[in-house]
């Protein structure tokens, strides 16, 4: 591997940092506090890294004043581990009680924190979710009346969109670990074999190489190109003429990989072949318009041209790529009216796909980081030919 | 393995049945719809199963009238494939477009349900996540006055805890395969090697064993117990004398196993010895108690007092087990006061833990199903003792 496995976690500075960053945001969007409680948003800012978000039972809440420290209200079950964090201001219940799941211990945190807008920050914008009853946040938001729940997206949009240089280590490690999986992966994959099966491989595959786990390892085969891109593996055995995608976001320490590879079973037509080249080719034209002062907006039409002269019948996908980082997909799109302007920092897939010919599809993705000058490119970059299996 | 896989999938009549138990529940809570956007409702409604879910850009919605056909408001990029399901009534957009991301399109298609009782009832309650934007939500409640959204969690608890003998059938594999993935393990344990992979080769020999994936494998060590249940796998190393518990969400076909091992380290103490046996007889308390007419509070009762009999100190869970199914956790929780009657056809995980002595923590849980005189075993039960591992 080009690269060895990062550090695990991240210093306090790490974290101070995004604290400082926020406040500073928060004054410019008028905020009073950012109120956060989903994986992400609660890991971002506290370090707090757990499996146990799986189970949907039980709501965990983060506010970041714009004036004072973090303040965690988490059910009972996480304050030891919650206390090995930075933070220090940590209040509990014994969750689950579906009658005051944490409720009335958040309105009055709110209610006491130092008021100048009367605005606080929620995930309540595109790519957000907020985890937690919606009634409960309903009811909430009369209670703390006159401070108002508004959308927080901007900030914490700004400020995950630029990531330091620790988060991109992990990043380049998850990509870099995948694409040697990848590169080994064409030993194990034979004709007769089911999509299912060459997605089982690659998960081990990955997990050997040091990937903590591969929430999406998406496989779809089909004769001379796929027909989709998000529905597979099934038990759907690979034939001779086939070509496979698979696309896989894989993780290490909370952070993720998106890019997939294309693998031929048998020689290609001439039109598959020709179809690679082409995302390839577009592949490339993405990477190299990638710079500080580019915009999304330019990815999407470096792509899209290369695309276009080579006859693609165009796509459903409504960008090609996106940004990346704690999340599979984050915040920008490369499409046309986007317009987020590139600057060092941002992670990104350049990620164009086409119909080249009545339901056959061919996609390609790698990822990038934008550096000062340009980018870097954190996979290993595919051949420009398919891997042919038998 | 005393399973052989399910089919993948259900067959047509079993959605139809889902729709037809909704209708009904829907006239008893005066709901004129079910408007849902979850993964696990999309997919309980419908049969759309994707992993694409892992990316947070795209909402997607599912309305579920109480006269009338399913309707499907989706991103294009799912329409040909939600096309394969038996939903017929799908209408799309180019998603994502953040300025309107389907809020025009599904206000629509919300403001021209038959109305009966003005009320839609939407994923607002304890346990659920509502998918979309905020912020759109609430401009679509707007919108559709006087038409309201209120909490529709009463009928998708009715729903969804009580499976069918097909859901049953996947649940009981993923346990079976665990388990035995489980007595396995002990051949790739070993002292000195690390929690992190401890859980990768728990990874491995499920997936080939045909797990889906494991979207949790917790694995914590601890000298003579461990001090938590949710934060590992770290890259602590193992030792001589430490207790090694791995708590697992392992897939078939979305569905759930959800149930845990532990393993000395060496010959573990007395107190370990005693505490380990306790929780056993602690499990098998609430299996024997678990029958329908019976509670999750006879549950909790069952195994509190096999717990308090032997000088546990509490622990800060919250419950002793929970219902299981597409999601790792799922209503009703076995605790004081929830109270649920259990009846045939509901899948539970019997989980009783408890600090027995300071710092030190043990946890088993197995999983049933409630059958019409009692219970089936889905898990293949632990031995009584921790397997020893040098």
């Amino acid at each position: 591997m080009n690269d060895t496995a990062p550090a695990r976690g991240f210093p306090r500075a790490e974290y101070e940092a995004r604290a400082e960053r926020a406040r500073a945001l928060m004054t410019a969007h008028e905020l009073d506090a950012l109120f956060v409680t989903s994986e992400q948003h609660v890991r971002y800012f506290t370090g707090f890294d757990s499996q146990f978000w799986a189970s949907p039972t039980r709501p965990w809440f983060v506010i970041v004043p714009r004036e004072g420290e973090l303040i965690a209200v988490i059910p009972e079950i996480g304050g030891q581990v919650m206390a090995q964090t930075w933070v220090t201001d940590i209040r509990t219940w014994p969750a689950p009680v579906p009658e005051d799941d944490g409720v009335t211990l958040l309105a009055d945190v709110l209610s006491s924190l130092p008021r100048r807008f009367g605005r606080i920050g929620a995930e309540m914008g595109p790519e957000m979710v907020l985890r937690m009853p919606a009634a409960d946040f309903l009811r909430i938001s009369e209670t703390i009346a006159p401070q108002a729940f508004v959308d927080g997206t901007p900030v914490l949009r700004a400020l995950r969109g630029v990531k330091s240089p620790a988060e991109i280590d992990k990043v380049r490690h998850a990509c870099q670990l995948t694409s040697e999986a990848f590169l080994a992966l064409p030993e194990k994959l034979h004709v007769g074999m089911t999509e299912w099966e060459a997605c089982r491989d690659m998960r081990v595959e990955v997990l050997r190489r040091g990937a903590d786990n591969s929430p999406y390892m998406m496989g779809v085969a089909g004769q001379g190109g796929y027909d989709n891109i998000i529905m597979g593996p099934t038990q759907k055995i690979i034939d001779k003429g086939d070509i496979l995608i698979i696309d896989t976001g894989t993780t290490f320490d909370g952070y993720f990989c998106d890019f997939d590879r294309n693998f031929a079973f048998g020689e290609p037509d001439d039109a598959a072949k020709r179809a690679h080249e082409t995302v390839w080719n577009a592949t490339q034209a993405g990477i190299d318009a990638a710079r500080p002062g580019a915009t999304t907006t330019d990815l999407w039409r470096a792509m899209a041209a290369v695309l276009e002269k080579a006859g693609s019948l165009g796509n459903n996908v409504g960008r090609m790529g996106h940004g990346l980082g704690m999340q599979l997909t984050e915040w920008p799109s490369n499409r046309p009216g986007d317009d987020t302007p590139l600057v060092p920092g941002m992670v990104m897939t350049i990620e164009p796909g086409m119909e080249f010919a009545p339901g056959r599809m061919m996609v390609h993705e790698e990822n990038i980081a934008i550096t000062e000058d340009g980018s870097e490119l954190l996979t290993i970059r595919a051949a420009k030919e398919m891997p042919v299996v038998e």
